[in-house]
């Protein structure tokens, strides 16, 4: 029998709007919607993607990723969930993998890719839109200045000063207790007037900081933070 | 009289099908579509939409940006743009402008908008697919590793040797002619394996490069590379 194919289906970065009319038609055209889930079973994207199309006649798969560094435990994630993937993919059925922002970008989805496409799977990718450049446009800011470098930074563990003595445009994402460090170095700077943050950005209690004034260190998880 | 709204319009990449759900309402609802154009009058902007929905019925603004680095005759065109869109607001009609890829990266609109905010004109962001993330869908890789930084770098201009030094990935864009000098970089850093391009992602030339093994000196203005 014909093996299904896996698809990574980008939904963006939270308003339902904001899904390419090629994901709403792949999720559509797949009856498994494969999706990463919190311990409590509920997930933000299936969320998402419910309030664009019915997902009623849909099966769900939930995928559990754990929130660790530890690289032995998240190997063994992605291994449990590629063969929960294939296990479908093996009956003849596609498989819609559900994926936050862009697919490409700091998804979990990746290493799931690598195993089945070293199994020899059809994967096929769909791109989507950002959480960087859909908090760009609410804060109506080009990212980019000229011909200067945009640069994606993960807050945690590295030196934050450093990082925005780089030069050209910084996205802080995965800000996280790192919020304190990144007002410090700011000010340090003086940098005050070239930041900007959206937090849970597409989501409905979304917020935009214009200037370091405006600033909070208790700012959460799905903060994104701009410097020019 | 209420004035019009200027919504600028990110269509991703190429593909109309990577055109977002709020990108396709928001063209469909406004009588006049702004978009760049080519010497010849052709913009492939338009003709990219028009593969999506009748355009037919609309009023076409034809916006010209000249190729050019001088500070002066950019920041004229930029002026007349925005004069010519204001033209049409003051009737209190909308406007959609167009704009390849995300609004909010190397983009004319933010220059246009910084101008129609000024005045005081309401103006709306609608994000989209970059080219960037496009071309790592088909090219099947993650853009980025665990929490490693991704660079954006437009190729003109710089040190690419010293810019593909920095840790984590690299996208570079508007290679134009520094095709040759990037090659050279990635055999003195000794990256051939780690190198891949997409020539005119999403549109019907489209082609993929991996490996350095399969790179030509003369790939076009529309080619972007990704360095891991």
């Amino acid at each position: 029998m014909e093996k299904g194919t896996l698809y990574g289906v980008s939904i963006g970065p939270g308003d339902p709007e904001l899904i390419t009319v090629k994901a709403m038609t792949t999720i559509s055209n797949c009856k498994y919607i494969a999706t990463p889930h919190t311990g409590t079973g509920e997930s933000l994207a299936l969320s998402i993607v419910s309030k664009a199309q019915d997902l009623s006649q849909k099966e769900i798969l939930l995928l559990e990723f754990p929130m660790t560094k530890d690289k032995e435990i998240l190997a063994k994630s992605h291994k449990e969930a590629a063969q929960f993937i294939i296990d479908v993919l093996d009956k003849g059925e596609d498989v819609a993998m559900l994926n936050l922002g862009d697919i490409t970008i700091y998804s979990t989805f990746a290493y799931v890719m690598d195993i089945l496409l070293e199994k020899g799977y059809d994967v096929d990718l769909i791109p989507g839109v950002t959480s960087f450049c859909a908090s760009a446009s609410l804060l109506k800011i080009g990212l980019t200045t000229m011909n200067e470098p945009l640069h994606i930074i993960p807050a945690s563990g590295i030196d934050i000063k450093d990082a925005l003595k780089m030069p050209g445009s910084k996205v802080l994402m995965k800000i996280g207790r790192s919020m304190p460090k990144l007002i410090e170095a700011v000010k340090e700077l003086n940098l005050e007037d070239n930041v900007y943050a959206v937090e849970n950005c597409g989501l409905e209690n979304e917020k935009v900081y214009k200037g370091l004034d405006e600033f909070d260190e208790n700012m959460g998880y799905f903060t994104i933070v701009v410097v020019k």
